[in-house]
């Protein structure tokens, strides 16, 4: 798998409001997996959580992570990288979540109770599969 | 989150040709997730791979993998599984990927040239979310 940079391409692709999955390691090294919004930072991918969310703990006791992204348009073309959680931070003003809610839903986040944490991932390794990227 | 057996609304939004992604682990522990066919097999699920694949190798040295299930209909239902591949087996004639392919696509697969396994993975926890499941 390579390494990054991502080309234009696949920053292409992941720039839009794309369902994806993210995997976590539970303390005993099992993964756990579950549906996730995310946006891109940069080159890093950003996701945020409900500040009670147990993936939380297993995000602060083991990094490593990986986000597979289906095309919006059809999940034959997907991206997927495996990197690591390098910043946990409290989403003041819930400007995170707002920001991709936003960009799925094209309005604010809901639920404005409780507290959220941004996490952004740094990427290690990345492989894109389908037609758009000519690799098929 | 919840262990078998899965309810019957659950196992009936698996029975459909949905988006998937399985997560296995390198053998460092690292997750690696990747976009997946796969079929329910009683409630077990099948999934199917080019016997090259380096995944294979991955779930031969540690058996622990989690699945998550988008529904076609929509991604905001989804259902994630945490279990461990419990047989991998020769794809003999290719009636495992044909049955897979012909789930999603109504034809048989068209490689017919690479020999290819099936594994079945046994659930240990799963998790549904989304309102066809009454819990948002």
């Amino acid at each position: 798998m390579p390494k990054p940079p991502m080309p234009a391409d696949v920053l292409e692709m992941l720039a839009g409001p794309n369902p994806a999955v993210i995997t976590a390691l539970r303390t005993d090294g099992q993964p756990v997996s579950v549906a996730t919004w995310y946006v891109m930072d940069g080159d890093r991918i950003q996701v945020n959580m409900d500040e009670r969310r147990k993936r939380l703990d297993y995000l602060r006791a083991d990094p490593r992570v990986s986000v597979t992204v289906l095309d919006e348009k059809g999940w034959h073309t997907h991206v997927s990288v495996q990197g690591r959680v390098v910043e946990i931070s409290a989403d003041e003003g819930l400007v995170g979540i707002d920001r991709i809610a936003s960009h799925y839903t094209g309005r604010t986040f809901g639920d404005r109770e409780h507290a959220r944490v941004n996490a952004f991932i740094e990427v290690d390794r990345w492989h894109a599969w389908g037609g758009r990227f000519n690799n098929e």
